[in-house]
């Protein structure tokens, strides 16, 4: 798909079939989420990948928006790694450049998924602490969980030009 | 270009030819940055074009790392609008989805650009704000400057699998 085409017709897909994720777009998604320009190349993420059901079944109880993973073959929780900053505080916008190009990257491939955003809402982080034993320099950002979209949600137009102005605000 | 493709192969460009970038060019990548996702759909986001070269020149001297902007035809200062904010501290979140997809939307269009830091770094912040008369519920989040590239870094492959955790810490 064509890269403009990509991010201009990109939606959250909220609703998937049943069909597994194959290993090889799973690792597609990851390796286009580690491309992402980072502070002084920092690269300050780490990713767990979520596919045990009894793990996916659990989010909710801490998560209000998160039902859609009951349904969701597999989810990526995007998290920053404290340790690995160089440039302290740039971590949140490093991971998030890295989290849109996985959106990209899984719309680009035919998969469908939602951002659902984690950090810095406290009782998402900690329920992610819990269920999955990260240590205290791991931060949960943000939950990804895709799939084959049973939902194709049409194309929207964002483009607001009020929100542009020139050489002065 | 393939969206697999730019995200994969796009780097920094911080030199760039003396050609102006066409309006259609700068009103695509704006369009890209509003087509980001955002918590709630807030779209906390507000643009900047800086063209005039005595506010480019003048950058550098608050900003340690910007002195491609004294080549640049043009930057773009994304901003978080507090005032916009439904979801918050999501905001920064946003507009940095917002800046990822510009910085794509470059590179597939045969510009280039860089993505320099300003939040948090309070003196970065404080000389937008003076430069641009941008007032208090406007933070500038990130420069974008761009052009036609005169320099074409090679991609990188940044894919680490160590950074992979599968079901558990």
């Amino acid at each position: 798909m064509n890269t403009l085409q990509a991010i201009l017709s990109r939606r959250s897909v909220r609703a998937y079939t049943g069909q597994p994720v194959p290993d090889e777009l799973l690792e597609t998604v990851l390796r286009a989420a580690m491309a992402a320009p980072s502070a002084g190349n920092q690269q300050p993420w780490q990713f767990v990948v979520i596919t045990e059901r009894s793990l996916l079944d659990a989010i909710p109880a801490f998560h209000p928006y998160a039902r859609m993973v009951l349904q969701a073959p597999v989810a990526v929780l995007l998290c920053g790694d404290l340790s690995l900053e160089k440039h302290k505080d740039y971590w949140v916008q490093d991971c998030s450049a890295a989290m849109q190009n996985m959106l990209l990257a899984i719309h680009a491939s035919g998969l469908g998924g939602v951002w659902l955003g984690v950090y810095p809402n406290s009782e998402r982080v900690d329920g992610f602490r819990k269920l999955l034993d990260l240590p205290e320099h791991i931060v949960p950002l943000g939950l990804l969980p895709f799939g084959y979209p049973s939902e194709q949600p049409p194309a929207v137009d964002r483009f607001n030009p009020s929100r542009i102005h020139t050489n002065h605000w």
